[in-house]
């Protein structure tokens, strides 16, 4: 019985066995180092389960397990560079290591090394696979630009919905779906594809994959609030000091009165001149006096269960879904 | 007949009927001031006509080039970033129009999108096409790497192969070669692949567009030392001005005597301390003493020469041709 490890192990061997480094080296050094740093690698292993799901060879999908993951790991590189962040995985960024030119030039060259990757092994869908990858992508700018956008928007409260400057609950979780759930539930579908699964089963495996891919973001939400430092290698809170409009605060400010919403609001503004572990620290007793932790446990939970629903209800050889679940559980399991 | 105007005009059609925003608008619009900007739209009327040329139905073909133009403009996008260009077509750089992180978003959905146009018509030999795309714009990205690299490298003088930090001329014309050449032999390659032209007849187009590709760089270079500025719309000496190891100074370094390099070599390393005009005017002097406007008229003579003599060589109606010879006058007669 193959599972969760198993297709790891594969996705693993493909990336060991590939070479990424080529002339000019300015351009592919940068590349090299980006692939091997790492990663949990899950969107070449669900593609891969996908295909073995419903029958499929999983050596006629490598291609396409690299291409997501070169994909994935261009649109990171180029966020790191547009969020101006220092590190990813523990290591330096590219824009950081090399410069900002380097970063957009080999981003762009990752982004055709994906292409390549995918047209490297023929499928009689391949016309389809390609374009659920390419609206996949398209989707995936679309959802960082609005996160973007998000950035200079203040939080709505219960009620409003497309106020004027301010990220509803609704805005945020269609943002989540296209920055990160569309990619997880894509790989799924590629993967589905090149097994030639029938069009009911692709479609139930892609809802599948939006669910987990919308509890996985929710979760990363709450880690940031809750999270163990120890486990997750990250600070608490760091959402709270960059005031960014996660799950959190506006799932919050629903469950805010008049009195807390206004602290809130003013909290997220940085109009209190207080430092910033003061400020952490009043944002987590508001979360705490309106039971935050709970409600947002509950969403997640309905996701996870949406996400189930779908698994359960597809139609293949249950032992199959082993991987499956595992990664559902794994991911799960990240809020312990 | 069709004329090279003929099939202008099918591509402005394409352009014009084609609508560009969407949500979020903070991304789109970007898109659609640069896919509006114009230009001279060469590559996708190359792609068609070389479609008509093996007497393929162009409709077929119009998703591509689309498709092409949408892939050089994202090109340019990126490179005006990296360049840090403040004007593109006399109108503003998106960088500056908007800012950097929206010139890098804006870019790689660009890039996105040429996929989806080149996804929209299916074609038999779709896969092959695909992949040409695909592997022209690795090199197109290799090229900008190599034409950065440049610039914090030296004139290498004749002789001189690969030294060190040094560009010999091999190398310049290897990396506009993949700048500049292979997207128009890969627009041609393309079109004549639609109308599923013979592999021989393809490959003679590929190569009529490298030459095609080279002598319109050289001719570019040429223009900064010679052009008309009224007619150019562009300062002469602006590349002696940014030290550009282009063509001119590479090939006159080649014609000088020990003397007149180590002034040349000077010159480009900044080291007299000359205001700028003083040193345009003391290129330009070395340039006339050692006959290099007549050497590179040569060079760029022998490079049309060589894509004529592979489009006389193509078996198909002459009149057919009738659209790429325009467009090689067209090039050549630029300067004039």
């Amino acid at each position: 019985m193959k599972d969760l490890k198993y297709y790891l192990k594969v996705v693993e061997g493909i990336f060991e066995s590939e070479v990424f480094v080529a002339e000019p080296k300015e351009l592919y050094e940068p590349i090299d180092y980006t692939l091997r740093l790492g990663g949990k690698r899950i969107r070449p292993t669900l593609l891969l389960a996908a295909d073995a799901l419903f029958g499929g060879n999983i050596e006629e999908a490598k291609g396409a397990a690299l291409g997501i993951e070169t994909f994935h790991n261009f649109t990171l590189l180029h966020d790191d560079l547009m969020d101006r962040s220092p590190l990813r995985r523990g290591q330096p960024t590219v824009y950081c290591k090399w410069d900002e030119n380097t970063a957009i030039l080999s981003g762009d060259t990752m982004y055709a090394l994906a292409w390549r990757y995918f047209l490297r092994q023929p499928s009689p869908r391949l016309h389809e696979i390609l374009q659920c990858f390419n609206e996949t992508a398209i989707e995936v700018c679309e959802g960082q630009q609005k996160d973007m956008n998000f950035e200079r928007s203040g939080v709505a409260t219960d009620g409003e919905q497309h106020c004027r400057g301010r990220v509803s609950i609704d805005e945020y979780m269609d943002m989540i779906r296209q920055k990160t759930a569309v990619l997880l539930a894509g790989a799924l579908k590629i993967g589905a594809l090149y097994a030639g699964a029938p069009e009911e089963e692709v479609e139930k495996l892609y809802r599948f994959g939006i669910h987990l891919g919308l509890a996985f973001q929710l979760q990363d939400d709450l880690l940031d609030g809750y999270g163990d430092t120890a486990v997750f290698g990250k600070k608490t809170g760091q959402d709270i000091r960059d005031n960014k409009k996660t799950y959190l605060p506006l799932r919050a400010a629903q469950l805010c009165n008049g009195e807390q919403q206004r602290e809130l609001e003013n909290l997220f503004a940085d109009k209190d001149n207080i430092d910033e572990e003061e400020k952490v620290r009043r944002v987590m007793a508001l979360y705490e006096a309106v039971g935050l932790k709970g409600e947002v446990e509950k969403a997640i939970g309905a996701e996870f269960a949406l996400a189930e629903e779908m698994l359960d209800g597809i139609v293949a050889d249950e032992e199959r879904k082993l991987p499956l679940r595992e990664l559902m559980e794994m991911l799960n399991g990240r809020k312990k």
